[in-house]
């Protein structure tokens, strides 16, 4: 069998854990081959591929970012997208597909898949928002970044007499923000899925300076505050209603100095939580699919995609993974709420 | 209501995550109080406690250790234990105990549960071989650990021409050398529940010899070789009949130079593996398992354990904590075999 | 002999390991007696202690921040503020005083010096733009936090099609920016020394998007583009020139989008970069500042500042403290040019 | 000019920076053409290469180990070695060479030089024991290592009531512990300049063992106890009269239990200290090392090595690359003692 391989979307670490541990499967436990299409669904889309046997995927484990390159093309929005993407993989001999990617990439591989397109998914936000799997890969790996950078902030917190802000990824659902506020001890976190009140958060905030520690924040993109409480003087709404220049983190340090007088600083994390080495939390998970995907491949389970649910590896519909949003829910939010103050 | 709170075994990364999240939300949601027991059964046993109220945890969420000290210190096993513990709880006017701790721990407490002591149990295990959660803290950090160092490693074996070992946690089950070996891409992992051939080893170092690479080898601490394939002369059994003096990882590199006539060199991880700071992973599941904890004591829900299923926290019978021993099942080792040449 | 301690200024991984060896030593080698004046010299203007011995000093080897506490306090524009510093010497029992701090403390501590204070200095500033000595600790770490940072951008620039921005501190000196651009291999590094050429810079990520690796770029928060080519309406300068709202990050993406028509993202390290546990060369220097400063004291040798010539510690008169900002020279910005392109 | 590059000795973070630095500005800045000579002088000497420009140097900045493997080869210890390396050096059109390692490698480079190899040497060696350089890269790299290990010894030293020990390298000098050590707070530093008592080291460890704190003692792996403290029962001795089997710290471990009757456990680290990505200032002294190097060649300045001097870079004649070890001084030693205790 000849097995092609994209990975498409935003970049996650993990991804180069995936295709290593299909293709060493694969190769070794049941003779197949590879081939690498490139930059995502542009790849067979274009035709455009590269080789991938073991020497290929050689020392890729640990790496961030992914050796096939990603983009955002979708096929189903060309002309013609999908039978360019049928005539390519024939003229490739390409007898079945492993595509690595979120929402937007697996539901191609379902639209595919019912156009008799021989597809295998493997879920990948680096938000965990997906409802079909306990946990996506690279998720640990930021919450972990976000972690290290807000312990930092801790000790300048005590030291000092500033409310500290902490903006991480999560434009619609605040699991990296939960996760990595409760894990830093944050005393505010504010997630997309429960509109804030900035009056209570600078009321906190002078309640904290009070003691001889001061605030920090932890805020997902996502997040905003209550409807009204931010004017288009403010800052500036996108399509969403999330804010645009500068971002919440640095509209909250705004408001912030503003009402309360104290003097606050924002750090925008950005794209360092979805670079790097991943964890080995996520290292595994994503070996893990690996070896699941190229089973089910194996196996001509199709139309599935791998999931993680308790401690098993299982497959679950393509099209479960472009069902409903998993956003954090309000036990779990109550959680998190406890350390407020 | 007064709750006195233990930490028992040995130590564990998010041991003072558990005790901070306990105390915070019974303190602020409930209106409890609190008091610590000092070196696990040791404190209530001789009435030796310390405060432990919002000031004492502040700050320990992300350090490693825990206040409240640790001892193996068995009442079962003393003349009078149980009724020393009733006595020094009713002069404390302790109305429940939350007990942390592993096996050991947990045993007693269920034995006191028996005996009419209100206690709510919380899971500890670095190796992770608790069947009645899917996780315990620790784990992750630990297998981090080893997964940096074996990373480290492996830019030394490309340059040279050595066998690296790494030897790892794990007396009983191998979960930590599995995670950590599949993780750092390891070649060989060898694990307590698979006694392995040291002949087979042997081969496989000489024919990784034989590209540019050198093989990496992660031994669990209780491994050990197929009967008969280590004598006496070279390397002394203890009652389990684990290598004793040098550690099973000294043993394999000697054999391995006796046999192939390669260079070898042995890292022992020890006792780095259990300290410092927690994870993210860890010091949400520790915080997790703490606010379920003093729900269950507010909630009268003794002689309960608090779990990991999935992504939820849930209680388990305290029984269920002292069955048997989660060791890695076939199907999971073969996942890392896949690696194995 | 009763020696008072005392930080002054912004925080920087290693304060708290000065202050462990100088007491440490003291107590131990000369058998003297240590007080803490709480934050900077607002602790001996209004006679705010708290008790300094060895246990006081237990286990902060390794903690940022400063168990003193800090404050940017100036005593000499306060009316009568040295007399209100003697008086509380005295009536504290203070024969004399280690000033640990930046050039605004050390300032302090020459004038108080010259009007019959008995005061030994430990420089300190964590953007390393002191001339008397080779380096301050507290930028190894800070370089080192941007390093672990640029290497994670890294792995996202060369899967995807964006320039990627990180703002580091030195609001007058690029030391930082300097170090962590070369040391990360950043393409291009901008520093307040050296206005840049914002055209130049826009046609360099041009240029660099041919390849198939997305443009990284460093900049210090305090560098800025030729004159006129930042216009009021892009952005607001302060009192020195540089751009305000947003920073100098957030204008270059938004200049980089307008101009080459490409995605630029910016990465805010703020903060994080004084947080967080000092590395071992931070740790080093630190101990070995509060070793030099004990023995200055212990000898009489005050009005002295304590500072790193090559491996050795010697010491400066405290006016050297004062003197000249250690600006980056242009042969080691050339250093840097060479990876530009 | 062709240029030749090779890395001889062990390896060490930071040798691909150096190749990297030199290979980028000998061809932007004067366009040199390069070639790598594979596994150190047994590279020449057989006339082994690989290409080397600036694809080939992509990436290489933040890997340990080096692209150009290395070897001990001594080809002054074969006849007519140095013929050979001149035959193969002419045959590839090899103008000169540029010799990156430790005292053998130089000791080499010296040697062709007087023969009239036009050659220009980089030090490396982890141990930082070279006399020509303030420090080499690499070194900073295995202290931070170890000091993130012994970090992590406390929290479980500060739980349990066992001596901690961790192995370091450092076989002629000290340096490693003597840093690492320093920087990470162990109680006691055991040097190879030093011969220490095996009767103090208990003394000592049996009085902290009555605070509620556990010893933590960090060993070179070539420390060794007073003349006839070791006797061959308990040890055996290599040709420098160094522990062998089990090395010193197991050593140490037995004889504390022995002595005091307390628990000891032992961390080896070993090649972890040598792998993975280097820190910060490692990289930036590999690359400053790299950019000299070149400036060497480019100028004719042959014979010469590179070295670090305060915050210079300068070149030294290369017979002092092989001049006597720089050990620990006393002075540097009685730093560590102050915390001795």
């Amino acid at each position: 069998m000849r097995i092609g391989v994209l990975t498409g979307g935003g970049d996650c670490p993990g991804l180069n854990a995936v295709i290593r541990a299909a293709v060493r499967k694969g190769i070794s436990d049941y003779g197949h081959e590879f081939i690498g299409f490139r930059d995502g669904w542009r790849g067979p889309l274009e035709g455009d591929t590269m080789p991938l046997d073991v020497s290929t995927v050689r020392g890729i484990l640990p790496r961030g970012g992914t050796i096939l390159g990603s983009s955002r093309t979708n096929p189903m929005k060309i002309d013609g997208g999908v039978e360019h993407i049928k005539d390519n993989l024939a003229n490739h001999g390409v007898d079945a597909l492993i595509a690595i990617g979120g929402e937007d990439t697996l539901g191609v591989a379902k639209q595919l898949f019912d156009r008799e397109v021989k597809v295998v998914g493997v879920p990948k936000t680096i938000d965990n928002d997906l409802n079909a799997t306990d946990y996506t890969f690279g998720f640990d790996t930021a919450v972990n970044i976000a972690v290290e950078a807000i312990d930092r902030l801790h000790t300048t917190a005590e030291s000092h007499h500033r409310a500290l802000i902490c903006e991480v990824m999560g434009r619609h659902a605040g699991w990296i923000a939960l996760h990595a506020g409760m894990a830093a001890g944050a005393n505010v976190v504010l997630i997309p899925e429960k509109p804030f009140d900035i009056e209570r958060v600078c009321e906190y905030v002078e309640s904290r300076f009070k003691t001889r520690y001061a605030p920090i924040i932890v805020v997902a993109e996502g997040a905003h505050p209550l409807e009204g409480q931010m004017s288009l003087q403010s800052g500036e709404l996108d399509a969403f209603g999330h804010v645009r220049l500068g971002g919440v983190g640095e509209w909250l340090a705004r408001e912030i100095e503003k009402r309360t007088g104290k003097e606050a600083r924002t750090t925008v994390l950005g794209h360092i939580q979805r670079g790097g080495t991943p964890t080995a939390f996520d290292r595994v998970l994503a070996t893990r699919f690996g070896l699941q995907a190229i089973d089910a491949v194996h196996q001509g389970d199709f139309g599935k995609m791998v999931a993680l649910r308790g401690t098993d590896i299982v497959r679950v519909p393509l099209a479960e993974a472009t069902a409903e949003l998993k956003t954090v829910p309000e036990s779990r939010y109550a959680e998190a709420e406890v350390f407020f103050g």
